[in-house]
């Protein structure tokens, strides 16, 4: 099993969908990812920051979970970060009302020495400058390296972005994002070009139509899980990198055949984490409900036909 | 092997898309539903209607791939419907520019008599009133009618529409429109208030995410396949439909498992549908091809996981 580390946000974030709206709740990308990885038992160090308003219950919660938080610093004299957002009708779009980065305006990462030899880094959705000094702080190269990021950072920090991107070996962005990137509108095309700009594997996010695996020539589409009720999509995106990760870490094996089940694993958590608000469903998330529903996933998508 | 019925329209099209325009082309539902199911080398019959000015070549070319055309009428003094349109730079969305109802206007659909007792019947995207005809001309309850229809005929005759529905086994609609006909934003939800309108089987389909098949409980997803380039979307839909039912009649099986078989097959042929204007494609297509492509959609698709 191999050692994960994790950067990104931990963060308070306030969400409202047409079901209802929270208060500031426990929100950020290595929140979710963290707890999306943690149902693999993987060795997972996360690595933030956060205010002195940040609840020490939170942190408490993130360690019971088995995530070593020993990374995540406390500025006693800041506060979190914080981002309040409104769902549309469809949940398919939102608008930001408030995104205070308060301590995250100089993050300076600093990688525990445990987690200096991590086989796995996730990069969470952050500066590319952040996460690119995270990268130059590890003392070996991990096995796999995965980059999530935004269109955020392609309008306002593009050339450090390119840099990472060199890096890497997956990069996890919507469809969108992937279009813009690469300037292609087919998918196919915009993953051939982004596989030249550096990664060998690019996983392309459509939310709740599914994603795309796309490795050179090969190509794995998992598709969400069709769902009564969606109830709030945060973090669905970093749920499922989490739970990419998380999968390929706790069986250290990153074949191609081995990344269709991650993408696998990462679909099936991200449809649990849509069904509460917040972190709610992935804290209470056990295993048994998990295979259930990769029996769901089995019967959704699996067929036999002879070729003939 | 099922004796098939195809009743939809036989028409011109002219189509411009980023990459192209045509003139006055060979189009119509039952034109592509009948050649997508002619892959599959069922006794296929289709019943429309054309004008004076429909070329005999094309129905000649329709025969040539064993489709029995004597219930298409020929109205020698009426003109074959027209439809004009122009897509978006997407390929997703189009403006309808002309539709010339012509001899579609005053059709009034005669089932040929060695048809009266089809086994399957396929009821291409029409006037519910002249689906219902052929409905009620059938000597013979098929072992399975499907339905296809659109929003026009919800916007306009829905209490005819819902009369045909009371009596199919399936229907394929577009996302937008099951999401129209249920009132339920959850396709799920959408796909449960339409089972109880009438059909055990419902079957959205969403273009360039795939396509899903309904059936109480059960679900199966088939993805679209990622293309490089889709060159013109036109008659896509009816492909698949065509894909789906010839498959079925060929098999004379209509279970669940081989539904799942017949959504891939829909979507298979859909995906080379969309890669030249009109029915050029279709009408060259082999069966090495076909074959071919159903690896692909397996490699696509198909994952190994234990579930522990």
């Amino acid at each position: 099993m191999g050692k994960l580390l994790v950067v990104g946000t931990v963060a308070f974030d306030a969400i409202e969908t047409p079901f209802g709206k929270t208060d500031k709740i426990l929100g950020g990308a290595a929140t979710y990812i963290g707890l999306s990885a943690s149902k693999f038992g993987v060795d997972t160090g996360i690595i933030s920051i956060v205010g002195g308003d940040f609840p020490e219950g939170y942190l408490k919660m993130l360690q019971k979970k088995g995530i070593d938080t020993s990374g995540v610093e406390i500025k006693k004299d800041g506060k979190t970060f914080f981002w309040s957002g409104k769902y549309h009708n469809d949940l398919n779009t939102r608008d930001t009302l408030i995104t205070d980065l308060n301590v995250l305006a100089d993050f300076n990462p600093v990688v525990p020495e445990k987690y200096t030899d991590s086989d796995f880094l996730m990069l969470g959705n952050l500066h590319p400058s952040v996460q690119m000094s995270v990268i130059n702080q590890l003392t070996k190269k991990p096995k796999l390296i995965v980059l999530d990021t935004m269109n955020f950072w392609m309008d306002s920090a593009l050339e450090e972005l390119k840099e990472v991107i060199k890096k890497i070996d997956v990069i996890t962005i919507n469809d969108e994002e992937a279009r813009q990137l690469s300037g292609e509108y087919s998918l196919v095309r915009a993953a051939q070009k982004i596989h030249k700009m550096g990664p060998k594997y690019v996983v392309i996010k459509k939310g709740e139509h599914g994603a795309l695996l796309f490795n050179d020539g090969n190509v794995f589409f998992a598709p969400a899980l069709p769902l009564e009720e969606v109830f709030d999509p945060t973090g669905a995106g970093d749920t499922f990198a989490g739970g990419f990760i998380g999968y390929l870490a706790s069986t250290h094996d990153i074949s191609f055949k081995n990344m269709k089940r991650a993408v696998i694993y990462g679909s099936n958590l991200a449809s649990f984490c849509v069904e509460k608000f917040g972190t709610e469903r992935m804290e209470n998330l056990n295993h048994t409900e998990v295979v259930n529903r990769l029996q769901q996933f089995k019967e959704l998508t699996q067929f036999e036909i002879e070729l003939k």
